[in-house]
This record gives structure tokens, C-alpha cells and sequence, in this order.
């Protein structure tokens, strides 16, 4: 593997509420100079939770996603908040997206989104022995809930409304875990 | 399904080399009231390959990632250039990112990335039948090429260098439909 490259120079070239766009001027080992321009990164980052109820539905949400100006099928997510850990986010935002708390959770894998202008990435994490709580989210309006059968997953994937690479990556790992979980 | 909100208002707020960010000021059909932001979408797509040898390993490359600063093991992806749909932008890919040009090339699914704040979806296309070709991309150092046996996908994600969300599910989307492809 070659040495990284040297860090020459950081710029902030851009910024909004939400985006802070730098500028990376890079030297690589081989002495090939290039400017590289990333999402800075801010916050405590993100997660995304697989739960399952006792008929193994996964609890997906149907939600509006700004990028697509569209409804979308997908996993509850959101942010970490200032003194939560992953665990502890993944269960309130089960609750504010989906209504249910979760007795039992496994951390399964931190995905990342695109790593080559991106340093985001989001905790994967399995939820299970639900039950019953609701907690009040930022939502401009109520989410939908749609349980969907684990088993049918590759009818999921074939949704043109189910399309984030993150979702059905950690559908898969869900699933590969519980396959794995009593070997 | 609700109706999609109305777009009351789009303004640019933050614009650099790559990235262009939109606000959206939105009125949902409850009569919320919200302003979100977004990457406005830019270009013609982009794609992601696998790509698998007569030995059923796929192609994968270790290349520089300036979002996490560090090299990571990801799939051949780039940038749909002018006047190519997306199975021609992948065969050019794979000849410039892995050495490599296929003969037979299907298209697996359109992955979104984070479609709360980006529009941005890749292509995956599966590959084989592939050919010694090298064409000269614009890469800063040469990449590592790394034939990944597919029966050892789960060793793979294993991996912290492997973490890319769209990888991991592209490669269980290139299985599943592997797998059925003689049903």
C-alpha cells in the first residue's frame, strides 16, 4: 500500500447551514500533486438500525428524501446526538421514526457513503425484542411504517423506491449475522 | 402515500468546484412549512463495476480516499462522461481503474447514496468475459489491483478497509442475481 498522501494545504471553499465543502491540496508519494474537494466533516455521525419483531418483519419507514424530491422506502436514521453512543442513538430514533424501543442491540458495521469526497459514515446496528414506545421527532409530518418480511428481501431490492446502497447493504449484513448468530 | 411537498422556493447557498448546494423551502401536504437543504445534482450519473474473472473473483481496487484520507479496497466507479450511457462508462472504467475490458455487461440496480440531502445515485453493472485493456484515466498514482474471491464476500466485509455502503450491497446484489440467473 503506498504512503499516504502529504496534507499541503486545507481550504474551506464553501459552506451552508448544513455543508462545509474544503479543499485538499495533496502531494502523493509518487510526487503527483492534486487538489481533491471533500464534505468536511462535522458532528458526532450517524446511524441506521435494522429491527426486527417477533415475526421477523423488518420496521422500515416510508419517508421524504429531499435529494430525490420523493417518497422513499428505508431504514429508521438519524444523527448522533451530543452525549449519545451509537446505541443509545439507534434506540431513540427507533422510537421517534418508528414507535418502538428495543431491548437488545448489536453494533453490526459502520458503512460509509462515499468515501472518495465524503468522510460520513453511519453505524449499522441490529434492534430487536421491540416493544411499544413513542417519542417525538423533528418530522414535519408523521412517518409511515412499513413491517417487511426479512425473508422476502430480494423482493425489496427489486422496489425502484428502495434504492439507498446503505439500506440494502445493511439488510444484507442483518441477515447474514442472524444466519451466522448459532454457529 | 402523502403528497409530495410543494416546492415553494430553491436557492442557491453554497457553491464550490464540485459542489453546489440548494436550499429547498418546502410546504408538506399537512401544511408544514420546512427548509431543507441538499447537493443539487450535477452531471449524467455515475457507476460502480463488478467485475468477475473465469475464476469468479471480483475485481477490486485499493485507491486513495480523500473523504477519510486513507486508502480503502472499493469497487471501480466513476463519472458518466458525455455521450456514454452507463455500460460504456463502466467498460471504460474497468479498462482504466483494473486493466481490464468486458464483453458482457448487465445492469444490476440504480443505488441512491443519502437521498435526505443528495440526488446522487451510481449505476451497478455486473461484468465478465473480461479482456486484458488498459486506457490511461486520470488517476494521481496507479491503483492496486485486488481479485477478491466472491465466495469469500463475508471475509470481506469483515474488513474496516472495506466499508463503502454501495460496494457492500453491489456485491450482494451481483450474488443474488448469480445465483438465480439459471432459475
Amino acid at each position: 500500500m503506498p504512503r499516504k498522501p502529504e496534507i499541503l494545504k486545507v481550504t474551506k471553499v464553501a459552506e451552508s447551514r448544513l455543508f462545509h465543502v474544503e479543499a485538499l491540496d495533496l502531494r502523493f508519494s509518487n510526487g503527483a500533486e492534486r487538489r481533491f474537494e471533500r464534505l468536511a466533516l462535522r458532528g458526532r455521525g450517524a446511524v441506521m438500525v435494522v429491527a426486527l419483531d417477533e415475526e421477523m418483519n423488518v420496521q422500515l419507514i416510508r419517508e421524504y428524501a429531499a435529494g430525490l424530491h420523493d417518497y422513499v422506502l428505508t431504514l429508521p436514521k438519524g444523527l448522533i446526538d451530543p452525549g449519545e453512543d451509537s446505541l443509545q442513538a439507534a434506540n431513540r430514533e427507533l422510537q421517534e421514526e418508528v414507535g418502538f424501543g428495543a431491548r437488545e442491540m448489536v453494533m453490526l458495521k459502520n458503512l460509509s457513503s462515499a468515501p472518495n469526497y465524503m468522510g460520513h459514515s453511519i453505524d449499522v446496528i441490529l434492534a430487536r425484542d421491540l416493544y411499544p414506545s413513542k417519542l417525538e421527532g423533528d418530522e414535519p409530518e408523521p412517518l409511515e411504517r412499513v413491517p417487511w418480511p426479512l425473508s422476502r428481501l430480494e423482493e425489496l431490492i427489486l422496489r425502484d423506491d428502495f434504492s439507498e446502497g446503505r439500506a440494502i447493504a445493511a439488510l444484507y449484513l442483518a441477515r447474514h449475522w442472524l444466519e451466522n448468530e448459532n454457529c
